[in-house]
């Protein structure tokens, strides 16, 4: 082709009417800076501003859309460089893992991969044809080239993105170096932390023990002690509020809350931390924790982001040969109605609390999580998550959530990624698909325009400022 | 805005040959008549055909759409004027109150209640500039006007909106004076009651014990045992339908059923009415209870309706202030395909029986409900219900539902109100979207133009005329 | 009418771009040979090649979507020639029983069911008048007479709609007879059996030992011992193999699969064949011989299929008086990720073996089976089954699976009919609205338009050639 290949309709409806309308609202708002309030990039790269390396270990090795595509026809994880558990060798050659990548591009047809890679390709690097076997050379080199140049390390790339805020998701155990060394720089890039306390909170973690040990340490806390234990989570969030972090976040096999006693919470937390709690005891307190984590956002202001129902590391074979996080956490079905009642019996009435709710289960929208925003004053629905942050799971989420909930009990988007180069195409995805809907409502009379405008500005951006305190 | 805001195409597919089909086949039913087969107005209002009140204590203080989406966004329902269940006291200056809902009516953006409240201030106040806090006050004069002329009285409003006839919804207890007084007065409007004897049949119920003392003195029957107290739902269904009933309304956390022996269901209610029985027996007694009421429908020729599925008064902070009904009935999952068994192994295959199933749990649309309703003659599915009174729910049902039930095993549109200004508005939305559903099959060759006029017409009038014996 | 009443453009979105890109990729597919790898036709009508039976009896006595239909509105199986268990009589008049379905014709308005019927009458009949009560006589003997002729027997119906392979369903104890008739014929036709071993797996089938006993005679294995019984199964599948058979099909109510280790397996077995396994242990067996066919399958190379999820024969009073198959198998809610964990651990990883799976749950296609298939090696994700097999099923399979499994982690489309004279009608549907599917990505700048002629091509063909090894 010898033009650019994003089509600048792309993602809104083809009938001229509602496209004029969604291109229109769009134009409005493609320029609004972007803020990201859940994500997964590492501050360290905003800390050390080092050149990012090769094509292939920037986009490719750490990206589990990408690799679990591959794998799930019969490419191995080692071809594909991603590293092992015990450190055995796997293909080292960026170059040669491109090619896979390029040879099986056909397979990312249909999915939102292809149009993320697409618009970061021609908007980043300025390629504007489709990944192929055949240029995958050219390509390769191409980026590669551009990588080493100073306008591509990441604090050049944050300001080009337009990003505004940035939070990176931190272990409670996390001493915020990073952190602390972007502030300290002078940049003036916001870089927030955010409170991850999982590995400290949830007793099936590995290394739960020794994290509450260490857990004491650092915060001078007793956790030996249920209440040196809260003591030491509220510590380690003041920690976290001083550095600049405006939210905590919170991935649960499920949304079970509850609410102890006193005297029930102290012994549950005395069996959990002998390592001798069984399952139903270990669950219990997770849930109890949401509801303590509620309490003490309450009191701090920290918005409190709940991930539940992804059943993770499905394959003890590849768990064991890669460890986590490599394309086997698989959805599962999700309740939050009798699941959520303890917890909103405690806080569900507060106006100054924030609760965001996510889901993988996309039955709960219309069913329970757009019932239940609509009403309680805590509670806001988190955008659509991991599988479904994609254009038809964004409509779907739209289309199910927003006659109970409106769009005023949803926080706007988050890119939820450490796919850096990616962020601005995963921002531009989910504003034209708002767009669209809101051009598809205009364009039924369900709404006026100059409503759309309003909605189309807060979806992109009013939104996640204000529900997270940015 | 110089002309009416309500565009003659809303609701109507965007693309011109979708929309001209469209809009012709709500051209042949837009004048039908209304059926109003199950509701929630007051009798009182038609019997004495008193002025209503002012436009807040109208529109916003009994709406629970309205006031549960203002109270998710920090408006206190004190402030609404909401009664308490204390007494103490709540806002009562009505302009007030709708000054807080004009201020914050951009939060019904998307939402059903917005286009119910857009379609009622234009085609019965005369109304054509979206509600602002701009103009709140104006909109509120004028409206409090016309309320106090004669032809916005309840009877005039009822012959208005041109419904051939309504249904009530009433309790098992309840003497049906203000039915009485209606058919007394000479006036022609069909104000039929619905039998609704939750508050009898559920032991979980607020009062049972004494509302089942309360059934027995009004139908002379032995409510202390098990035979007297089915006499006494007999006689009190033989009242109701005396008075013009045509259904029953069963209202139950599940849609469970059971087919007990005598015996056994002797000994249940001895259990139940003693008020000692557990959980799992009162649970058991409700669904046998729908059992024993499909068998008394199968003599009488009440329609069985099932609305199962509402957690009710989630919060119990809210119920203790509020009562009932404030908002806070959230949907939980809904199974059918075991739970109707016993039910269906009675009277599924009656054909002189109509039960019909609602669900707030879409996911039942596909997958148990047209299946089930597909091929039990007694069976008919209820219209898209409550959170789902919406265009996109209703679409999602048509879209869900047809290919295996069809449209005739579907019963037409429930209003399902207690607003009643609102009813022509909720019945235009229905038929609207009926008649997008079918444009779009007739633009794709699915369906043929004179069979679509024939289907819209049935969706609007004919189903449920003959579904509800009307 | 008096041109043919098939739309060109049946089953495409109404807009022009839309609609015209879909015209072009359906062009260049409309041609393609079927491939029909999952089906339930009778291999003895291409074996003895007789004229099929009068109208009534090729298209509505054995089609289960026609008669539950009619059922659901008051006609009895009885009135529609529906065989009884017990041999009563029937309606034995095809002309009276085509009338009743002919009367009733608007029933099937907006089902799958009527664009097959339109399809099959056009294309086949060469009628182009929608079917009433006022031409039922005169399509009943059209048709009726062109039943009589050569080219409308089975290997000319065959060979005109462009079957390139078909497959049959056969129960592990058929001896094939037939397929071994039409292969010594000297026939072109390829007809395929699958391995369907339900009745000698599930302990719960009727006369489950009896056919154990028969395996083990047919097989020459002591089915009487776990390892005589499974080298039965190698056995039967080794001869089906030598028949021409690629894949094995497994209806399970559920799709829980278990790993027992050998012991427990052996005493598993024991017990069920002893006649005296509880439920639970009943379900362990059929859930652990799940794993055992992916073994197999390993083994030997046939594509493993699990259909799970539907609860059979709802109704005992209908199961009573007219046996298996007749409208009463409804869906139930399904779990995959739990479920099929215990077999996934064992063959999840293999890339040499293919486990098709599906469902009748759409609720798992976003939550479980699209990030299950998108990840193992081993899985795949059949096409929309049985109530989903439709236009809107379709399109709600496509929207929801491909943004996580994408295009080639499916296997093209499955007819699963008995209704030999419909498959054409069934294929052109699915090609029609994958061509749909993929023209909105298309016009909507998601896919390049050479990229969906490729895709096209594959939904149609290429997956199913390449999944099913044909």
């Amino acid at each position: 082709m010898t033009h650019g290949f994003l089509s600048a309709d792309r993602l809104f409806d083809a009938e001229p009417t509602a496209r004029g309308i969604a291109r229109e609202l769009y134009e409005g708002i493609a320029g609004l800076p972007i803020l990201s309030p859940h994500g997964h990039t590492d501050p360290r790269w905003y800390a050390e501003n080092a050149h990012f390396p090769d094509p292939a270990r920037l986009l490719i090795v750490p990206d589990h859309y990408i690799f679990r595509m591959l794998l799930s026809q019969g490419v191995r994880l080692e071809d594909l460089g991603v590293p092992t558990a015990d450190g055995s060798a796997v293909e080292a050659d960026g170059r040669a893992i491109w090619r896979r990548f390029a040879e099986n591009y056909h397979l990312f047809r249909g999915t939102p991969t292809r149009l993320w890679i697409d618009h970061t390709f021609e908007t980043l690097f300025g390629i504007t044809e489709r990944l192929s076997a055949a240029n995958a050379d050219a390509q390769y080199d191409r980026i590669a080239e551009l990588l080493t140049r100073d306008d591509y390390r990441p604090r050049a790339l944050f300001e080009r993105f337009g990003i505004e805020v940035i939070s990176t998701t931190d272990s409670a155990l996390d001493d915020l170096s990073w952190h602390r060394m972007i502030r300290d720089s002078g940049w003036s890039g916001r870089v927030l932390p955010a409170y991850r306390p999982d590995n400290v909170v949830d007793p099936d973690f590995e290394g739960f023990g020794a994290n509450l040990d260490r857990l004491g340490d650092i915060s001078g806390c007793d956790t030996g002690r249920w209440q040196g234990y809260l003591d030491a989570h509220r510590n380690r969030r003041a920690h976290f509020i001083a550095m600049g972090a405006t939210a905590s976040d919170h991935g649960h096999p499920t949304a079970e809350t509850a609410n102890l006693g006193a005297a029930e919470a102290e012994a549950l937390f005395d069996a959990v931390r002998s390592g001798k709690a069984d399952a139903g005891q270990r669950a219990l307190f997770r849930a109890q924790m949401l509801t303590e984590m509620a309490r003490m956002s309450r009191d701090d202001g920290l918005v409190l982001q709940i991930h539940p129902g992804s059943l993770r590391n499905h394959s003890p074979s590849m768990m064991a040969r890669f460890g986590r996080d490599k394309g086997f956490d698989i959805p599962t079905r999700t309740d939050y109605v009798r699941a959520l009642k303890p917890l909103l019996d405690v806080v569900g009435m507060e106006t100054d609390l924030t609760i965001v709710l996510f889901t993988l289960d996309e039955t709960s929208y219309a069913r329970e999580l757009a019932p239940l925003a609509g009403v309680y004053p805590a509670l806001r629905l988190g955008p659509p998550w991991w599988f479904h942050d994609s254009p038809e799971g964004m409509m779907r989420f739209r289309q199910m959530a927003t006659e109970t909930a409106g769009f005023y009990n949803t926080v706007g988007f988050n890119d939820d990624t450490r796919a850096f180069p990616s962020i601005p195409a995963r921002h531009d995805v989910a504003r034209r698909v708002d767009c669209a809907f809101l051009a598809r409502l205009v364009s039924e009379h369900r709404l006026d325009l100059d409503e759309a405008h309003e909605v189309a500005h807060d979806l992109a951006y009013g939104l996640a400022k204000r529900a997270y305190r940015l």
